[in-house]
């Protein structure tokens, strides 16, 4: 298990908080695709993920322009779209410059 | 359970993400009171937190001003103090701005 490291600033953070329904039809290889699919697109740099009821998944990209681009992948579209309606109870997307950021035994990554 | 809610634009989000190590003495007695203490600041919005390995924990506040002042609570720099030096193996805390953000079925909350 490893957190994501230090990047060069600024970046941009997107913060994405949510309950889950009791459906769980599709939902683990779907958000394995988008891990995998998220970490191949052009200015990505990083992502943490963690759940206990709440989930928490805090993806990294170097533009805004970046983030736009991955939200428009037509794969990613569905994925957004499926868990609008059957995966999640509610959720909230936030998406935010980091501004400054300190670590202890992290260390900063190419990016 | 539930998640934090949308706030008025702009705001901060510390993003707090960790290992920790196998020592517990004291933490979860410390991670609760600093709950309970940080919600009680002048500033403070909201917090989400989950861990499942990985630790994240993400508490959203009006301004710097108000985090900064947050983060030179006694109390707090205690707490800041054992986590560096016991129950964290390592962690990393970024400070952003949210320009924007959007939402399934979770309300707007004064602030």
């Amino acid at each position: 298990m490893e957190l994501a490291g230090l990047f060069e600033l600024p970046y941009y953070a997107v913060i994405f908080t949510s309950l889950r329904t009791e459906t769980d039809e599709g939902y683990e290889a779907m958000a394995e695709e988008m891990v995998k699919l998220g970490g191949e697109q052009p200015g990505f740099l990083g992502i943490d993920s963690a759940r206990s009821g709440v989930g928490i998944t805090v993806s990294y990209w170097r533009t805004l322009e970046d983030l736009h681009r991955w939200k428009a992948v037509a794969r990613h579209k569905v994925a957004q779209k499926l868990g609008k309606e059957i995966w999640y109870e509610n959720y909230v997307t936030r998406v935010a410059r980091v501004e400054y950021e300190y670590a202890k035994a992290v260390k900063t990554t190419a990016s």
